[in-house]
């Protein structure tokens, strides 16, 4: 962000999991900051939380979200969860803050555009919403990967199998996961809490609540919001998500119909041009938490039909997934002067 | 297996992972046993193994597969590895002995049937081999569900992305992802032997060595095998194979294409009347250890297009992906006859 002047930024869920990585990521990115306000829920307000990015060596009280009055800031960052972005967003944004919402709640609003940087950066160029919506991490994932692919080979059908990590599911998830792998070599029993079911030693074939045609909602996002961020309502995936006892990082079994034949090569090309998205030789979960790229492996055109394409997708899903594609918003909305008007 | 002389039966394999479910399910299934001998390698030779089925509740000692003579067995249970059986499957049957394999040494012989009683009972009845082969966990588990779908309503094409157990890599990939989580508890690094990264908090996207199309061995068996026992040589079917931290229990992901449209209802008519299958809310490997069916959840069929079906199915790999398919083929043999010859 050259020749941004400083902004004065403000983060809502500043204690959460993704939060968390607001902060490391505006400091490891230099994004441009004049001041940093952190906002919470009344129980996290007080709290205070310590900083050393953007020149600012101290620490910052949170503040109580409800009581808090949003003007003079330029940009808010939320990740607090839809019932709070619903309540606070607009009033964020009707005061002049550009809000990035990392929510689910504005993310169907045909008003609000649901953007990732490197595959629809347009739709903020021609947007007048100081609202933008932060699409759900898997499917940012899987876009990043499939979106050049699409472009160029047209994909007709694409199924996609998840293996996703507890931290997507918050801070209590991950604790539950640590917790029972303690109980473990302890010799205890597993305590319950945050899944139905233990998540050590298993997997839970349920993300979100049901949906009416059988898919849960994590599932139904896939198709929901791959569609608007393409900009095509044929597109079409077919997707079955699962938790998996992993701490971080998202991974994705990718299968995809083309809408006319290809080869390995062209695939490689094609990923390899696409920005944000390195190739690695088998990309696992574990080892590739905190890093900003996409990790594509595995990939294998079939060789009786070569319209047929699969490949195996890493990336972490607290920053490409969420606080980094929201930041990378923030960035594109500062080249396009929106911070100046 | 009523009416069945009491056979003499030999274990080789006896002290791996499926050895020691061969002895579990022999007791729980009341096979009819005269004897029992277990044989193993020069380094497990002399061990003295437990067992009370059958009547013979005595101790037994493991014999040196290579110095043992097969003569008088019945049956041999084969669980010890590829080259072992390539080695001493003939000799056995030589002898006399009706063998079923575990190993992937004759799954793709043409002469040798290969065999998932639910699904082609019919190629026992009609061969002369004395050596049977047992399919891959995976592809049993899969084909359970899928032979039945398949014969009524025409698999087009098959995706399916795993979620396989450590004990499929044997004792020594279960007691490393136990020891990588003792570790965790204890704050110390993982140690990895079994596996080449770690498999605590992690999935591996590789199971068995490269083939030259870019499949994993276990994903090329899905095709290979499925052709076999369905007796259909244009079936496909796309796999990605993945190892995750469960200990017991291989989960799939399976995504179909009918040659004809389909219902919900339909799908689970045909899975409540297919031997073997169970229908249950949402499978989880955890809690389905020990546990003879295949269970099938989450049967949807797409709203756009009744042609496309999802399913998960879980099954324990050791029973149904091994142990209990290669009792459940001694027993048709004996329903056969072919212990009378």
């Amino acid at each position: 962000m050259e020749n941004q002047r400083p902004l004065h930024v403000g983060i809502v869920g500043a204690t959460g999991v993704v939060g968390k990585e607001f902060l490391i990521l505006l400091e490891k990115r230099a994004f441009p900051i004049a001041s940093l306000r952190l906002f919470g829920s009344a129980r996290s307000a007080g709290k205070r939380v310590r900083w050393s990015g953007g020149g600012i060596n101290n620490e910052i009280t949170v503040e109580d979200l409800a009581q808090a009055d949003p003007t003079g800031l330029d940009l808010a960052l939320f990740s607090a969860g839809k019932g709070v972005s619903l309540e606070h967003a607009p009033r964020f944004a009707a005061a002049g803050v550009v809000v990035v919402d990392n929510s689910s709640a504005f993310r169907r609003d045909p008003a609000i555009p649901l953007v990732v940087p490197e595959v629809n950066p347009g739709d903020l160029a021609t947007t007048r919403s100081r609202i933008i919506a932060n699409p759900n991490c898997s499917t940012i994932i899987l876009l990043m990967a499939l979106a050049p692919i699409h472009r160029a080979l047209d994909v007709v059908d694409c199924v996609v199998s998840t293996y996703q990590a507890v931290s997507g599911a918050g801070k209590a998830a991950v604790d539950e996961l640590f917790g029972q792998a303690r109980a473990f070599a302890a010799g205890d029993e597993p305590r319950c809490e945050a899944f139905d079911r233990p998540i050590f030693l298993n997997v839970l074939p349920q993300i979100g609540p049901w949906q009416a045609n059988g898919d849960s909602e994590e599932e139904a996002k896939f198709t929901q919001e791959s569609r608007k961020i393409l900009g095509d309502n044929t597109f079409r995936c077919h997707a079955t998500c699962v938790r998996v006892p992993v701490e971080r990082c998202h991974s994705e079994s990718v299968y995809v119909r083309l809408g006319r034949a290809t080869s390995e090569q062209e695939i490689l090309a094609l990923l390899r041009a696409a920005p944000g998205v390195a190739l690695d030789d088998l990309a696992t979960p574990r080892e590739l938490a905190n890093r900003e790229e996409v990790f594509v492996s595995r990939v294998r055109v079939d060789e009786e039909d070569p319209r047929v394409l699969r490949f195996w997708v890493v990336s972490d899903q607290l920053w490409k997934g969420a606080a980094l594609n929201s930041i990378q918003i923030a960035e594109a909305m500062g080249a396009l002067g929106r911070f100046d008007q």
